[in-house]
């Protein structure tokens, strides 16, 4: 863990893919054409804390969804990047535009096509269901996952690196936070 | 036990947080901008014998939406406060205007923002996925899951402590109520 | 599980709970006031199958929704009371409508509402998660959840106590079905 | 495995049941009528990965909905077949019209009604929740559930069996791929 915590320290940007990580994959289709997507109470409040505490938080996803857009603005996330067909090209340009290095990137996604952009990031994240290629190449594996308190996870290993998640909940110990238990 | 039937037998108002608690946590956005959430059948019932059996029911919750609206409508509860930015200090008021003391009410929470109101209470109640802060705070942490029972879980054991439960349902033992493996 | 056969070997009229027994008990509330349920394919498919062996379905409920309507009409369920504030009254004058005595009807419920009922049919059954005074007074408890297979387990075990099951599915042995493993 | 793995190794079309397959078999219906189901981010990247491999898709379904209509779209699958009150014949028609043996077909069905068209392709594929009938006749019980990566399980199967999946996720070893356990 003491790696995880080193990578978790340096991130001053972190990047969520969408379907199987703030949601569980569903996705619902209606007969009218709708479709709907399940997000999490919890991974949303996580997200609030972890830019309070001065982190900027990314969303990239394959896929374009209006649901994701509105999700975005209830969690004043301004840096979303729908459509991404190239997610790794998405990903440079955007530590690009924001001045950052890889290595002060954190990224978790669910499935192959986020390789790439995992493999360029300072810290990289998965969810337990993801392609065993994947969770090889993975950092960290949540506990939790996806749409089920994945990107709550998260949040809360880099505030605890950064030692900012104790303005929000008293101070829980690091143990508590890396085995994931707590956040499950 | 003992200490949390003393307490449960206090209760002249219990309070419910809303995500996470009356339901799972999962926020459904649809692609035209509307919210769903997932409430629970049986935890409706159990609200309801709550009320029946002379104990108020409020509901505060920081987020604002009108289906939670329409289940307090269902259910009887007038006491319903939407986008409380402060939850304590809304139950402050609440507990003003209906004149009753911290220590007649019970609260249910699940995550970080709940925990002061939940320390005001009298009997603090939280879900097994909470952040580990509520779960120390908390005199009862709930065998059922938020949305799958923890609600009813509350009203069963507030029923059961001041000995109103029976009316419902024959008269099941102290202990199967106090494991909550029946409500699971 | 003679017993149970037995009176399942008696059924003419299986009378089905909505809420917890055909649907997990999630109500869905969307902002805009529509109200959605989760059936399950594989319930209405034994469904199907129960009324093609010459089992009359029926469903009653207190609660009322335009979903449940739907829903019957598709498996072709004519015998459907909603809003059913006292069920046993309703079922009462279903068993005098379809000129049934009680030991013909079978009843599955989950709630303490459908005690009277359960109480007063000929095969009383209930799902996993209900309250311990169902459990104690239904004659079988199904291994799959309500919304999860219920429904489908009792359809099985009444036409596999009649001998109609193997029609349909080849002819699985007495135990495998009587366990419900295969049911889950 | 082996037995399997020389079926799947001459699969050039891949047929999916809908319900309970590429969903967990709940049908959503809104008091307004609409119905929605529930797919799954990861098993439309499964299948479009097999499409690209040069694997035909199907989908064979004795229900109707748009959204399933919605689904094909977006995963460019145009052999749909809706309404299909006798799979085996839509089957057979299909095969015919694509030049296929039955042999070169792989099926994944859930219920009886998936029965006779199973027996009919040279890899028969269900779900663990599925009827014994359907398991006893299946070549391959896939470890993940319907709607929850079963399909995605299938579309791996063939893949490695043609030795088409290395391309796109680096090289999973072939027990890791046979054992599902990390398509779960």
């Amino acid at each position: 863990m003491q790696d995880i915590y080193h990578r978790a320290n340096s991130v001053r940007l972190a990047i969520f893919d969408v379907d199987g990580v703030l949601t569980d994959g569903v996705l619902y289709y209606s007969d009218s054409g709708e479709e709907t997507k399940a997000f999490n109470v919890r991974d949303g409040h996580g997200m609030k804390m972890l830019q309070a505490s001065g982190v900027q938080i990314a969303i990239i996803t394959s896929r374009c969804s209006r649901a994701v857009e509105l999700r975005a603005r209830d969690l004043g996330i301004d840096l979303l990047f729908q459509g991404a067909s190239d997610k790794l090209a998405t990903c440079r340009q955007l530590l690009q535009s924001v001045k950052l290095e890889p290595a002060a990137a954190a990224y978790i996604g669910d499935d192959l096509v986020d390789l790439p952009v995992l493999r360029h990031c300072g810290l990289a994240v998965t969810v337990p269901g993801a392609p065993p290629a994947l969770r090889r190449h993975a950092h960290y594996v949540t506990r939790a996952k996806g749409g089920q308190g994945a990107a709550r996870e998260l949040c809360e290993l880099i505030m605890h690196a950064q030692g900012t998640l104790g303005a929000h909940a008293g101070s829980p110990s690091r143990d508590a936070v890396a085995s994931g238990a707590d956040l499950a």
